[in-house]
């Protein structure tokens, strides 16, 4: 019933996987479904013995053969030190990492004399808001960017069996230096989660009825404020570096807004001021929303957008986006726009640019009510 | 072909709406397709002449009967002045306004000799990311709260009519005061508005291959960083107290963050603080962000998630929602998950709970791939 029989593995094995969280035990599941022999290790009798229960693989023993590939998923401030244990233990095997920063621990091989022709480090973008073994997918890295983080001094069949992995696993394998990576997702990973770790926490102290105002542009800010704390101080500290200049300069454009708000605003002066440091800052993040990429991983680009008024109840949204396949319009993107309280949503339909007005026609004939 | 047929109005009219942008337009076009005599006034008169087409209203003539309710949906720092010569243009009508910020308002209606009895400020917490009068709906506060801020002084003939004006239109009447209105907004509205922009506005200088690894996190964080720089601007310079507090207080936690992430992190101890800094605000940011009510305005509260695969082609969505709904489920919030270059995606069906297993069944039995 699968809609993708998915090919063949690249990667033989055996793969050792130390570290069985999230995701070594998602990358253990992976490979150990499509038949790889997958060896897992982990300093926790549980989370190892939960990890070969949802299926990862299976617990080394010593008279194990050699891996020829060990991935190394552990947290991020200690991985460079099991990199190197690793690398040490198994002399012909080629070692990665799945570490979100990449700088910190190519340092701490490169300093602790490890091999580097046998360390490629790499990077899925991957991972969810439930954390451990249990919340382990197969399905985890199809599409997402996997990051891969040659030294320079890596072999080429050391980088090529790092890409085979992520390939295997349904991943696009992206090429980028260690401290590029770590300046990237400082802007795109680290810089969002603290921004909503920050405004969600002054949600503590704020009142019932406050909270009731609540609508759709909270709840969007706010969604990954739900991680876990432990994970995140590792991340953010092996790359702190990168996260604090990405800080630093949110915070200049935020103490320029707090000077222009600051003055009692008793003058026009006053006032034309904040409202300029106010327009600034915003206008720049129009600038710079418009620049992260849709959904296919391409250059922005805007859709077209239905809105559709669609009743709360069981079988309507699948009406409505029957009516969509029916008119041969392949939806890029799905909104539903909550109502609270209300028996009637609404559904923003994102269709290719210049397919809107089709479907709009489409929907319209069949007695939908859209919304603009 | 409509899911519900509304009541009769409360609010019989004329009702005249002065600044016919989003709001304006959108609440005469509600009143108005349901029989009100709806009068239009705009300084503009393209935005005028668009309102009317839109078919918000008529025109204003010089021989109109005095209207019994006005509604003022102007920018709110010209809002109080218009307040003030609708009161005196009219002085039997009961004026209202549906300003962002209330207590500056206010303060200018009564600073101004206003007819405190006649005047109930008001907020209807909808909106879009579009504006103007084409991006009007009648249905834009179907379920969205609506703010009532009575003065103390407001007759309550006048509280009575704007109660009826936000029943009326679908929505769900609230009442606090002004000041407590603006602390209310500055945090779950106004504050994630602007670190919204903030985060946004450093992709501007980001490279492309920095943001090719963006994924939904950064989307979620950045999307209402799309906003209207010069409404935002107004808004935010009306409300400056609560909002300067909210920010002060939220560059207080930055600050600890960046003393933290300062130090060159080369001893155990200054790595410990830095680890305990993060992990503060990402521990207060999981307390606050527990704290926003879910989507039927009640107390948040867990829904069963199940996540399935979906091929991303025209109908395969369709189909899994009509399995849902044969299945007797109704869901509750649906998320597509993307999969840049990849085409599968991930739907997230959030279910009440109990639900989940239920549906888990239905589709497992069915032959959907599901992801946990």
């Amino acid at each position: 019933m699968s809609p993708h029989d998915p090919p063949p593995l690249a990667t033989t094995g055996p793969v050792r996987v130390v570290g069985t969280g999230l995701l070594g035990a998602s990358i253990g599941l992976a490979l150990s479904t499509r038949g790889a022999d997958v060896v897992l290790h982990d300093q926790s009798p549980t989370t190892l013995a939960l990890a070969r229960d949802v299926g990862a693989g299976r617990i080394a023993a010593p008279d194990d053969p050699e891996p020829t590939l060990v991935v190394v998923a552990t947290p991020p401030d200690v991985t460079g030190a099991v990199v190197l244990a690793e690398l040490a233990a198994y002399p012909h095997a080629v070692v990665t990492d799945v570490a979100g920063v990449k700088a910190s621990v190519l340092a701490d091989v490169r300093d602790g004399g490890g091999d580097l022709e046998r360390y490629v480090g790499s990077h899925p973008m991957a991972g969810r808001e439930r954390s451990g073994p249990t919340a382990a997918m197969a399905d985890l890295f199809i599409g997402r960017p996997w990051v891969i983080t040659d030294s320079g001094a890596s072999s080429p069949a050391a980088v090529l069996a790092v890409r085979e992995l992520a390939t295997d696993l349904g991943a696009v394998p992206v090429t980028m230096g260690a401290e590029e990576h770590d300046h990237a997702v400082a802007l795109v990973s680290h810089l969002p989660q603290l921004a909503a770790s920050l405004v969600a926490a002054r949600l503590v102290d704020a009142t019932p009825a406050a909270l009731g105002l609540a609508g759709q542009g909270l709840r969007d800010v706010t969604r990954i404020a739900a991680s876990d704390p432990a994970l995140w101080a590792a991340i953010i500290t092996a790359n702190a570096g990168p996260v604090r200049a990405a800080l630093q300069a949110l915070r200049d454009d935020l103490d320029a807004l707090l000077t222009a708000l600051d003055a009692d605003l008793a003058t026009d002066d006053a006032v034309a001021a904040a409202l300029g440091a106010v327009a600034r800052v915003v206008s720049r993040g129009n600038a710079g929303v418009q620049r992260v990429p849709g959904k296919h991983g391409g250059a922005p680009r805007d859709y077209d957008v239905v809105r559709v008024l669609v009743p709360d109840r069981p079988g309507e949204l699948a009406r409505l986006l029957h009516d969509v396949g029916a008119a041969g319009v392949n939806l890029e993107d799905l909104q539903l726009e909550h109502s609270p309280r209300q028996p009637v949503g609404l559904a923003a339909l994102s269709v290719l640019p210049g397919v809107g007005e089709r479907l709009t026609e489409a929907l319209s004939g069949l007695g939908w009510r859209l919304a603009s």
